[in-house]
Parts: C-alpha cells; sequence; structure tokens
C-alpha cells in the first residue's frame, strides 16, 4: 500500500509497532512526550500530523486511551481508519465507536506480542482482529496487509477475545508479578520448570507495571480469573494442611 | 566400574533411573508391587538380591523411604554404599544416618530431573549429591562415575538442598497444581508467556500426586515459601482493589 500509517504514542510497544510497520509501509509518529531515542528511519511529526495519516494505530496505554481518543477525535478526517492495540478489546471498542465520527472505518487489534517475544521475528505470531465498524473491502484489505507481514491473523469479537485473554494473558501477567515479588533468583539446582518460570518473570516484568495493572483492571473477565485463581491456590494449600496434621 | 548396582523401587522414577544407570553398570532391580512392563534389560531380582548388591539407590517415595529404610536395613551388608533419591535432603539424610549400621556408607542424592526434562539426554543437567557418611575415596569414586554419564554434580549440605530446593523445584510445583486445578487449556491467543505456563503445568502434573505432596511437607522450608507466595498473591490483589477504586 502507497499511503503513509501514523503511529500516535511512543512507548516501549508504540516503537516496536512503528518500526515494524515501516519494513510494509510509509511510517510517521507522534509521542505527547519528549523521546530522546528514536530509530532513524521513523519520521517524527506533529499530532495535528499523525492525526491526519491514511490509517492510525494508537499505541497509547489503556487507562490513557479515552482520553486521548476524546480529545483527538475532532481532527480524525473521515477516511482514515482508525486501529486501537490495546490488550483489552471491549473496553477500546466501546469508546471508539462513541467518540468516532460516524463515517470513520474502525478496526480494534491486539498484536499478542511484544519486543521480547517477537526479538526473533513475529512469523507466525498471533494478532487479534475484530472489525469493529469497517466496510468489508477495507477490512480484506488490511488483513491482506497484516498477512504479509508473516503474522497468524484471528479474527474474534472482542468479548470472545477479553474472556479468553483473561485466561491466558491476565493470569500470566498476573503470576509473572506475584513471582516477582517474591524475588526468585537464578539457581545452580534450577529444574528446566524452575527455568520456564523464571522466563515468565523477565518476559511479563520487561513490560510496564501500567500495562499489567490496567489488563487486570479493563478486562472484564480478569476480575473472575483472579478469584478463580485465589480458589484454587486455597484448595491446594488445603490438600497440605490436612496431609501435615496425619503425619 | 564392574560390580552390581541394585535399584530399590519402579515407579516412574526408579525405572527411569534403573534405565539410565545400566548403560554404565549391571543394575539389578525390585519393585515391592507387580510391574507389567519393565524394559527388557532390566534385570528383576528378589528383596533380598537387590539388598545384597555393592551400591543400593533407594526409588521409592519420601512418605515410604522411612519404613522401608526399616523394614530393609538389617539385610544390608557393611561394604554395601546406599544412595537415596529423593526430592528433599535433610529427612532421607538423617534417617539413614539413624537406622543404617555404622559400617555402611551413606551418599544422599538429587538428580534434579526426570523422565520428561531428560527426554532429550541428561547432559549438564544438574545432580545433587551430599555424603552423609562415606570416606573420601568413595565419595571422589562416585563422583567420577556420575561425571561420566554427562551430568552437572552439585555437592550441597543437605540444609543449603533443601532451603533452595523450596523456593526452586518446591514452588515450580506448587504453582504447576494450582494451574492445573483452573483447568488452563491451549488456546489459539496465545502468548509465548502462557505456553510456558501450559508446559510448567504439563511437567510437573506428569509427576506422581504423591511427590508433589512429600515436596511440600518433608522439606522443612517449603511451608514458608507457600506463606511469602500467598503475601506476595494478597499484595498484589490489594494493589488492583486499591486500583479500581479510584477510577
Amino acid at each position: 500500500m502507497s499511503f503513509e500509517i501514523g503511529v500516535y504514542g511512543l512507548g516501549r510497544f508504540g516503537i516496536f509497532w512503528a518500526d515494524l510497520l515501516s519494513r510494509f509501509a510509509n511510517v510517521s509518529v507522534y509521542s505527547r512526550t519528549r523521546k530522546d531515542y528514536l530509530p532513524n528511519h521513523l519520521k517524527l511529526v506533529t499530532e495535528d500530523e499523525v492525526l491526519s495519516a491514511d490509517a492510525l494505530f494508537y499505541c497509547v496505554s489503556i487507562s490513557s486511551f479515552e482520553e486521548v481518543l476524546q480529545r483527538t477525535c475532532g481532527r480524525i478526517q473521515s477516511a482514515t481508519v482508525v486501529f486501537d492495540t490495546c490488550s483489552v478489546k471491549v473496553f477500546p471498542a466501546k469508546i471508539m465507536k462513541e467518540n468516532l465520527d460516524r463515517e470513520v472505518q474502525i478496526i480494534a487489534t491486539h498484536p499478542m506480542f511484544g519486543p521480547d517475544s517477537a526479538k526473533n521475528g513475529v512469523a507466525g505470531l498471533p494478532m487479534v482482529w475484530s472489525p469493529v465498524r469497517a466496510e468489508m473491502e477495507t477490512a480484506a484489505r488490511w488483513l491482506d496487509f497484516f498477512k504479509q507481514t508473516g503474522l497468524a491473523m484471528i479474527q474474534m469479537s472482542p468479548e470472545d477475545h477479553d474472556r479468553e485473554a483473561a485466561y491466558t494473558q491476565g493470569i500470566t501477567h498476573y503470576i509473572g508479578r506475584v513471582l516477582a515479588d517474591l524475588k526468585l533468583a537464578p539457581s545452580r539446582i534450577a529444574t528446566l520448570g524452575y527455568r520456564k518460570l523464571l522466563e515468565i518473570v523477565e518476559q511479563t516484568c520487561n513490560d510496564p507495571w501500567q500495562l499489567f495493572l490496567d489488563i487486570q483492571n479493563f478486562n472484564p473477565y480478569t476480575r473472575e480469573m483472579r478469584e478463580r485463581l485465589h480458589k484454587s491456590l486455597e484448595k491446594i494449600y488445603g490438600n497440605l494442611d490436612q496431609t501435615l496434621d496425619t503425619r
């Protein structure tokens, strides 16, 4: 495609995402905060400029998305296709539909990887997408675009995504943060399983703390996940105490 | 070495262990229960015969070790070197010292792997050993023997082992059992981290439930580990609830 993609937000994920897209299209980028370091080939533009791109990807934190969208949506042209990249989907899909002009097409996405898990390339990695409000032809064109990057594209409703992500990504980040709080350390006598546990801590805790909070707080299904996790923990714990008593 | 190694106990680990040793020495095996399947090259003998081997490895569950040792120790000759292979070390080292004749040499071991984690060979995998009551020459001879198998031999006191294993093997098995209780399933939108979580469940839950209970109950440091895990979980949980309230 020979048009301009705008990436709004240059956190850890935004830079990674802009870099990936720039291998397949012209990309301009914008950040609300000054960036001391940016890959050379990314074209830094003003907020107004990034908002006038043909396709606009918001790469801001989930918890700031509503504020950013409300402040910027009035400057988005009707021909622009708007994407979010949030790790939850019900919430951003809802506020995009509520705030963006009816002519603006909306595709919600969740690239289920980041700088760490994609360090050896994105081929085969899963990306969830949901044509929240898009013409069939627009959706098909973007599906083709993403397929050429090698990603495994999975179409899902925002509800289905959040339900399933609570018990996959949500629980992994939760376990990772709990284990990090325990300050687990590498060990000479590490079993293979323990090494995997350390990898989970490392991978989830490289992401910003805000992402962890947002995944837990903005996905309507993670509270149930956490409650079930606690119940299972209590059950296993109870098993042990009983065993101890009968020894 | 041209002498006979006896393996007492043919559970999942015992068969694996006898099979591994048989590549480097003559091995005879014994089980208290009838075995319908055994690898052809393992020589099944009587209890008295296995106890008269030059080196005797107990591969019984931690919780049955004391009973088995007390019932069999009177038939062990003073020239026999006795090894346990338990996943905890303070407890078996203590009961071996208490029950075995003073002439009998004792080496406590913990091969920190099993049929799953060693399916691609044992080279480089860690094995903890502790010469609880052994002549220097005997210990050196067995260290050489194990080194030729490719294992990474780590000498540690039973106390040091249990303290460190509580926060490596102990916590991994605990998390594995809790997640198994949650019935996590493979997912199309699995992140790399979630796949590792599933691998931990699979690996820890292939082992017998009794091994899980024994690791938790017979290691004097796992109770503290579980209590700290609970505290960390409550802390992260509390963080989230606060965040929710202020939204």
